[in-house]
């Protein structure tokens, strides 16, 4: 019955694989490779460790009550042989057998296996441009990498840095350069915005300016062309639109899947690179098994398959291979894409599919936009957050909701709500009853998800008919040609001000007063309702429908969206 | 097509149905009655005012924007009539009528109702003891009895107070006494521990060591017999065994459903108290709704009748007989029975049934408790929070999750992610596979709900086979009798000042050094084993099975959880 198992790779599924399949059969034998010399570290950490947060790159490689996690760590204590510095070259899944170099040496040996798990992981996507190699560019792939990274800007080197890429890792190390190092940092980014099909233009927009607000510059829509520099070490980044002056230059444009060897064995891969598995993490053979940033997995939602690299996903698919390699059968159905970021004093997160993203999945998708506090407004310590919710209208199916928020985990808690129910098609009024658990410090009476759900229903129905804080620039921009009647429904001493510097373009009648005061309200002009955060722009919406105004819009999320998007009023 | 509505009761599920009814049915008339002067008001919040922690009462009756939520605001700005000072004393269901007298002046007067909701919420369960009435005596239940206690405390009246109870209000009141007022507080319990049939008997006595350790005196099993006085004030508690000193009493013993008017109107009502309702929120009566405190729902997870009076539902079922009364179809499938409650630094939040409430139910139930850090254990601010699973045996079914924890909100959101989904009888497999948003600063590579599953799934096949802190207290207050060995697992430096305390009885053998010295460890003895958080413990109990130890144990928490419990070791 004692088997051998073979590992490819030792960095997040591999060790979890092994050891979970050492706790099922302590008596089998378990060989894990891998090409460098570090094995089983936090490569999500390695962004904290470049800020400080993290003192010593160590940390990223030992366990929580500090033992590292070392090959006699996984001798000793896991019962796991761990040969580092060893790259597989090939698989023969003819004779069950690895053929390995020795990378120091180049001495080549052969492994037999019982089972295989390929847990190559990814490396970072490289741009194929001159100067990619010049000393100070770099990729975050390894604490190696950041060891160098923060010892550059320790010694002072760094005044300047760009980071190639707005998606997690470019973000986090943008925070990284700027706020601990005071580093001027610019991030270029292909598309239009932060975390590009993730988050909708409206909430990546709040989370830019907050950036910006912390020092970072940003430029979109642009392509970087090259890479200079001088006696070998980078001086500038040159795109489609300028040249930047850059001591450090960080490529996080994403990553490409580690499957060439599983393609060269003949398994099923990807067109697009990274290995195709089942249910159970088992590739095209049955004896060898993927998981990790090497394997695409299903798309919970959309039914497509799906490549989403993270070391959660890794962990939890690494139980379920050791499980099986055990003569187990379980499961990993697939994913939701739930995220989560934090930059500076502000994180954005989110689970299922954007707008952007549910409607190229073929969805008649909309959504719907919600500020509102995270617990009970009396109580002291409250914040806003917003959130965004998209739907599929036929079916009123929710599809994924998105959120910008504080650090604290508030709003990060009600996105893994959502994540948890999005794989049973919740409707609209599942999350509108959804019974998070409630006293005044931890929530309101009506939580935001209940609310931003019955928005939802609202809109759905066709009686909340409104624009986010995008949509609102957009009138307001076109006031002169659109015409519309820009109405503030708060109490005159929150519209005053916006009058006194919009005469004749900035009105107010409170909400309470709308029925007395109808006759201030062009009933042929298109409406648009503020209020401080849209539920009194709403209620105002309802009234005036009710009195036979045709063109009413309100805005969702109200002044406190419209200050956190930037509109200069 | 224009109808009048008639809501009793004008609190928490009273408005939200009235407000939310108008919205879609502008043009019908609501009128709202309540026997009180107050309405509107969010009496969740009293503990809070009464600690200082909200700074005034009136912001308990206001929106979040500051606007006294009054019969003139309900007026102008909701559309909807109120009627303070005004008891609804009988439904007359034949001719759709209720009976109204005018509190201040008794005059008598009758409503015509297209449709009633009843929303008459509950009073605090009356201990029907001597002396409940008199002076100094308080049951937190609007803001004039919280604007008093508070008054009481500021003019230094109140040197010791009683708390009769420990449930929710009882330890947030507690807390209020003692954290901001340094007032010697002492609950009174009557049953053996602290929030009863809601947590385990483990995870009450961590909260309630944290309450003692910020100067809270408990006394359980206790039965009050009588409050005693002199000139019409209290002055001491009478229990079945002592007698205390109190220069203010909160009896917070429970709710009870205020159905009487229902009840006399011949509609459905629950033998113990409380209107039945079906998912529609409808009375035995289709044109008379209930909701709120007054109202029994279905529990989701038993398929029981529940009575469950929080603030949160009032505002969910409110806002479902809002659209019901204009035509809609809306439903509110039941409950699961999320709560959080907040003392001092810690809090305790939980969701569906614990170990003693599933057993109670009919489950084969058995539960698994883990200790885990909150978010990367290499990120600078993270936190240890204690779960515990409640799994059917047979099914596998997930059945409750129950935490303690920070008072930040990486606890409540784990429990609010399972919260969310037990309506749809999730297996321990569905919460192993939870997929929550994970980057360093938030979650674990391997959250600690995914570890609580993986945990429950490991002692469900047999293979951690552990105790609870309470369990291990028992095992070693009987050390010398059942003769255990007692093995602590960790390194040399963390197990030393155990053995020095303990000769002889306290032993240590690192986890990864098991194999190398079996002789040290009998083989003919119940074998106990200890390490930091029980991961380690765990896998020696593996390597020790597998060497043919036939009696082994390990503590699921470890030495984290035997510290929170409060083992003297």
């Amino acid at each position: 019955m004692s088997q051998h198992i073979v590992i490819i790779g030792g960095v997040a599924l591999g060790p979890k694989a092994a050891c979970r399949f050492k706790r099922l059969e302590p008596s089998s034998r378990v060989t894990m490779v891998d090409q460098s010399a570090l094995i089983s570290y936090g490569g999500c950490g390695i962004p904290y460790y470049v800020s400080g947060d993290v003192s010593d790159a160590s940390e990223l490689c030992t366990t929580s009550f500090h033992m590292v996690r070392d090959v006699d760590f996984f001798r000793e204590v896991k019962g796991v042989d761990v040969r580092t510095l060893t790259r597989a070259t090939r698989i023969d899944r003819e004779s069950k057998q690895v053929h390995l170099t020795d990378v120091t040496t180049g001495e080549e040996s052969v492994l037999g296996y019982d089972k295989l798990v390929i847990a190559t992981g990814a490396s970072p996507r490289r741009l194929g441009l001159p100067g990619e190699d010049l000393k100070g560019v770099s990729y975050v792939c390894n604490p190696d990498d950041a060891t160098r990274i923060r010892e550059g800007i320790s010694k002072g080197e760094v005044g300047k840095a760009v980071i190639i890429g707005a998606g997690f890792i470019g973000l986090e190390m943008a925070e990284a350069f700027a706020d601990m190092w005071g580093v001027e940092t610019t991030v270029v980014e292909i598309t239009g915005q932060i975390m590009p099909r993730l988050v909708s233009p409206a909430l990546a927009t709040m989370g830019q300016r907050h950036m910006e607000e912390n020092g970072v510059t940003f430029h979109f829509g642009e392509t970087v062309k090259a890479i200079e520099g001088e006696d070998g070490r980078v001086t500038r980044v040159v795109t489609d639109k300028r040249t930047l002056e850059a001591d450090a230059v960080i490529i996080a444009a994403g990553v490409v899947p580690g499957s060439d060897i599983a393609r060269e064995a003949g398994l099923e891969v990807h067109p697009r690179g990274g290995v195709i598995v089942d249910e159970h993490m088992r590739t095209s053979d049955p004896d060898i098994y993927a998981g990790g940033d090497c394997a695409i997995v299903r798309n919970l939602i959309t039914g497509d398959q799906a490549y989403l690299p993270l070391g959660s996903m890794a962990n939890r698919q690494g139980r379920v291979i050791g499980t099986n390699l055990a003569g187990g059968d379980a499961s990993f159905d697939g994913v939701v894409g739930s995220f989560v970021v934090k930059f500076f004093e502000r994180s954005m997160a989110g689970t299922g599919l954007s707008l952007e993203g549910a409607r190229a999945a073929g969805f008649e998708a909309m959504s719907v936009l919600l500020i509102q506090l995270d617990r009970a407004h009396f109580y002291p310590s409250k914040e806003l957050m917003t959130l965004e919710m998209v739907v599929d209208k036929p079916t009123r199916r929710v599809l994924g909701v998105q959120g910008f928020g504080s650090t604290r985990d508030a709003m990060v808690g009600r996105i893994n709500a959502v994540a948890a129910i999005l794989k049973y098609a919740p409707k609209v009024e599942d999350i509108s009853n959804m019974e998070l658990a409630y006293s005044p410090p931890f929530a309101s009476a009506m939580d935001i998800l209940n609310s931003l759900a019955n928005l939802a229903d609202n809109a759905l129905r066709g009686i909340n008919r409104g624009v986010g804080p995008d949509g609102f620039k957009r009138l307001w921009d076109a006031r002169d040609t659109d015409g519309c009647f820009f109405l503030d429904c708060r109490e005159a001493g929150d519209a005053d001000p916006y009058i006194e510097r919009h005469p004749g373009e900035w009105h107010n009648v409170p909400q309470g007063q709308i029925y007395d005061r109808l006759a201030e309200i062009p009933k042929d002009r298109p409406v648009v309702l503020v209020c401080n955060t849209g539920a009194r722009s709403y209620e105002a919406q309802v009234m005036l429908t009710e009195k036979g105004y045709k063109d009413v819009t309100n805005v969702q999320g109200g002044m406190a969206a419209i200050k956190n998007y930037g509109v200069d009023l």
